[in-house]
């Protein structure tokens, strides 16, 4: 052992012992014949002093050198209460070099100077940095702790295939030449889906897996080709059963690692969630929900509500003081194209009880009073007002709450509000490139429909007018508008499976050329089974209070799913695509 | 919850209780009036009773059918002691299918009459069978076990990227085409080597991951292309303190999962082994060491031994008696071309203290009396011997060493005997198809030689006659002739890490290319480091008692490399190998 203790475990009961510390410089500093050293290593700082004997070779030590020193601990003169090493330092009586460093490309501190790419690209470095260390604690942290849990109940961890078969479901696949098997090819898992269905059928009624996933899409902000989640299944259970089970867990993780208590968790709806929020994934720190005012706004002469499908309010309460500005950045935002609203009406509810709107000359006191009681809105609040397509209307108006929800620090990140919304629709319709309509999964096609449309045919299924109305028992766990995590309740029987293929247009060859081994295992005693997967990125950046998770991968790739480090993907010999059988046709 | 209790949880004390359970029909069986029914789930089987009521639809009931029951729990009249829930069984009151099964292609029993075949096609049913679950549950098991330990020792748990880069050293890597970088590919990780260096150089001193690993490889017998390993690095430590860390790891587990008590275990350097055993990973449940009689043996006539580098013996103990047929069968042993030797020859030492040899002609009874004394040999005893080509030879005798093990029955799988095996060579010399001389390394380019080499320049290793004398801090972890794991203290800083890569052949352009990163990461303050890879199938199988490893990997691959279970590889779609850029060539 190249050291007696870390850097961060010395405290003043340890005075006068003789000990031997290694790390990284953190920074020198001289005071007369004296040179003061930060010693840092993963567990924290401790002070070296050199007195005059070593200060010459203590001078030459520059950022980052990695050294190695023995010495008596004794008591600071001026302690530094800030860190726990802060009582004592190290009279150095011998120094070892054991690797010299160049100059760091930036600093190594809490706020370093280096921008994003150079961070990337020296990621081994950015990786000392306190904030990061600490995020990749967190998620060691919680990964122990969501194992010790689920190992309690009796959940088995079991490793699922890495090297599978491609299917034509949801995003693209990573794929694998198999040089064994000329002409063919591996899938990387986005999910192993298929598989912990398997292990169901196989009687594993309770499985876990923290697992590797891997999309080939294209990638938007604060995505990675590779992710890890949480995947986990249960067998003969029903959709409370689960809701309980991962409850309890997340109940679990927020004791243990932020000390915060929740008895339970509120549920809302699907039809709910988009009710009232506009979203199925919203973000309960803070009210503001919807109010539907089209009933109330018709028939005034003003055009753009009278031809409206649906005119949608939120109050924001103690706003009627925004300014011209103000509401003007508002409306800007409303209209940029991400958003995509034609413009923002508003109400001033003023403090003297008269109102104030963008639209006086079609709406009389009396009209706007009664918006602003549909609203809830008392004197000094402000409505505002986006009209139009109804499900267009709500994520417009959702954007729009949310950003209001950042701009008036109604989202701050140490406030946790967790929240389950279930009853999802089965399917929804998509116009695919070709202009023809199709059926989609809105979670997946094993995904069960709710008790009472269990026993449907096609026939009966096809009639359904409004398929939003066609719920499914799949669940999402959202926190802080941020889904978390879903999952389902499966169908286990071919049966109910067929129907279900059919409605996603799959033929029964390719239903069963893709998934005929699942299909077949239903037919071999499947138990009724559901399960959830949570995502583990987003959840360590969400206990870490942040909002992207790239901090919190210890090698994450950048936005064009390169990783600028080992400068990956590359070119490979024409020896290795000849193995393969393949070829480049670029 | 679609049950109160599992199958293995009810007892005599929960008689009189009224229960729900689930689970699939084991068998049936008709008794008069009644139908009894084993009831089985991942945790136990449970006696049913169907009495007059209901034993018309127990009939009915077929092995494998998943269903629910509601009853009252009693206790049985003849009670079976070979299971936990024995002495009660459930009268029925209530019984629902929930899924019919059809007739499984084999028997759910722990001895199946399933084809290896057959039941790899049908994976997920064979995965019921008792020794399946068990192997599966010890994976679990040990895996927790792992975490805790390390997780109390500091060590983190990092995940390293799945799509990195391809190199040239080593095996074969799976690649991975990249539709967003045309032309380029992702490989999949033989390891996190380089990642583990990394995060080294980042500060996170104690490192652990049990993570995939990926080898495009022919696969011989009971290797697979993905495999999970123990990958562990730790920083400013010297081989002893991981040989001890990782040592009290294993005797943890020992403990835990066998509970066999062990205090430290044994070292022997390569040298070592090679001299005694020849093989760098002994099975030293029993000796039969080697015993070099070259000396002893040369001028005497005989020309086999006089044109000999090197005689080795055995002495297989009290098995003077072998018959002429046993002898022979070992003579075909050592000749089958996988074992490569011309022919073997025996001394017998009578019990009446007269020597029988093969070789007679030419050696008389004292020549004889010498090789039993150099053997240690007794009466009763029978000495084997093989010559040649030294190295060649050690690997015949060591061949022919663990056959008679077998035989004897010495390698009795509930005795474990773990080994460190320390002090292997840097480099190996290899001829390539083009019959070029190359150095190879024995490990991985980055171990650090031996202390006493680590200075040594270029020219002066290139002077070193004994390629096998010049060591590296390199050790392996055997356990009962398995190698279990290896490692070594890595190379720290870019100079010498140069000198190897130009030993190893690689041009300065070649090393930057592949390794570059690493060596920049070198220069920014690389701390001493070391670590070590255990194979987890492998563990696991050996803490299950077998010798393979597909029985503790849920969803294996056969051996060329297919999941026939869901047929995979297979062909893609042409439209995929456009987006990708590639053509197959076959």
């Amino acid at each position: 052992m190249y050291r007696s203790h870390t850097n961060g475990e010395l405290r003043i009961n340890n005075v006068n012992q003789e000990v031997t510390l290694c790390g990284w410089v953190q920074k020198t500093r001289e005071m007369g014949a004296m040179t003061f050293v930060d010693l840092r290593d993963r567990y924290g700082i401790t002070q070296l002093v050199f007195g005059e004997e070593h200060t010459k070779t203590a001078k030459t030590l520059g950022r980052e050198d990695v050294i190695q020193i023995t010495g008596k601990v004794i008591e600071r003169e001026s302690k530094n209460k800030n860190i726990p090493t802060g009582e004592i330092e190290i009279s150095v009586t011998q120094l070892t070099v054991l690797n010299k460093s160049k100059t760091p490309p930036f600093t190594i501190e809490d706020n370093s100077d280096g921008g994003e790419e150079l961070r990337m690209q020296y990621r081994y470095l950015d990786l000392r940095r306190t904030p990061l260390r600490r995020n990749l604690e967190l998620r060691h942290r919680l990964s122990i702790e969501v194992r010790k849990y689920l190992d309690s109940l009796n959940f088995l961890e079991i490793e699922t295939p890495y090297l599978i078969k491609s299917t034509p479901e949801g995003a693209r696949d990573f794929v694998v030449p198999s040089r064994m098997n000329p002409g063919q090819f591996y899938a990387l898992p986005q999910s192993p889906q298929t598989f912990k269905q398997l292990l169901m059928v196989s009687g594993y009624d309770r499985y876990y897996q923290i697992v590797r996933c891997f999309r080939d899409e294209d990638l938007r902000a604060d995505r990675q080709p590779e992710f890890t989640q949480i995947d986990c299944e249960m067998a003969f259970v029903e959709q409370e059963d689960i809701l309980n089970t991962f409850e309890a867990l997340m109940v679990h993780l927020f004791q243990v690692s932020k000390g915060i208590e929740f008895d339970s968790f509120p549920r809302m709806s699907y039809a709910d969630a988009m009710l009232n929020y506009g979203c199925d994934k919203p973000d309960i720190r803070f009210g503001m929900t919807f109010n539907y005012l089209t009933d109330l706004v018709k028939g005034k002469g003003f055009a753009i509500f009278d031809d409206a499908e649906t005119v949608i309010a939120i109050n924001a309460e103690n706003c009627a003081s925004f300014t011209r500005k103000q509401l003007d950045e508002l409306t800007d935002y409303v209209k940029r194209p991400q958003v995509g609203a034609k413009g923002l009406i508003y109400l001033r509810c003023n403090e003297d009880g008269t109102f104030k709107s963008s639209v006086d000359k079609f709406y009389n006191e009396e009209d706007l009073k009664r918006w602003a009681t549909q609203c809830n809105a008392k004197a000094g609040d402000l409505i505002l007002v986006l009209s139009g397509e109804t499900s267009t209307t709500q994520a417009q108006l959702s954007a729009l709450r949310l950003h209001l929800g950042n701009q008036l620090g109604l989202r701050n990140p140490d406030i946790y509000a967790p929240l389950w919304v279930y009853d999802f629709p089965m399917f929804e319709k998509i116009k695919t490139p070709e202009g023809i309509i199709q059926w989609h999964s809105i979670h997946h096609p094993f995904t069960s429909p709710s008790e009472k449309f269990k026993n449907l045919t096609k026939e009966e299924i096809l009639q359904i007018k409004d398929l939003n109305t066609f719920t499914a028992q799949a669940y999402d766990l959202v926190i802080n508008g941020t889904e978390i995590g879903g999952g389902s309740i499966r169908i286990h029987d071919k049966k109910t499976q067929s129907i279900m293929f059919e409605l996603l247009g799959f033929s029964e060859e390719e239903a069963l050329a893709q998934f005929g081994f699942l299909m077949n295992a239903f037919e071999y005693g499947a138990p009724p089974h559901g399960g959830i997967a949570l995502g583990f990125d987003r959840l360590c950046a969400l206990f870490g209070g942040q909002e992207t998770i790239r901090d919190f991968i210890a090698f994450p790739k950048n936005n064009s799913g390169r990783d600028v480090m080992i400068d990956a993907p590359a070119t490979i010999d024409k020896k290795q695509l000849d193995e393969l059988s393949i070829k480049v046709t670029i």
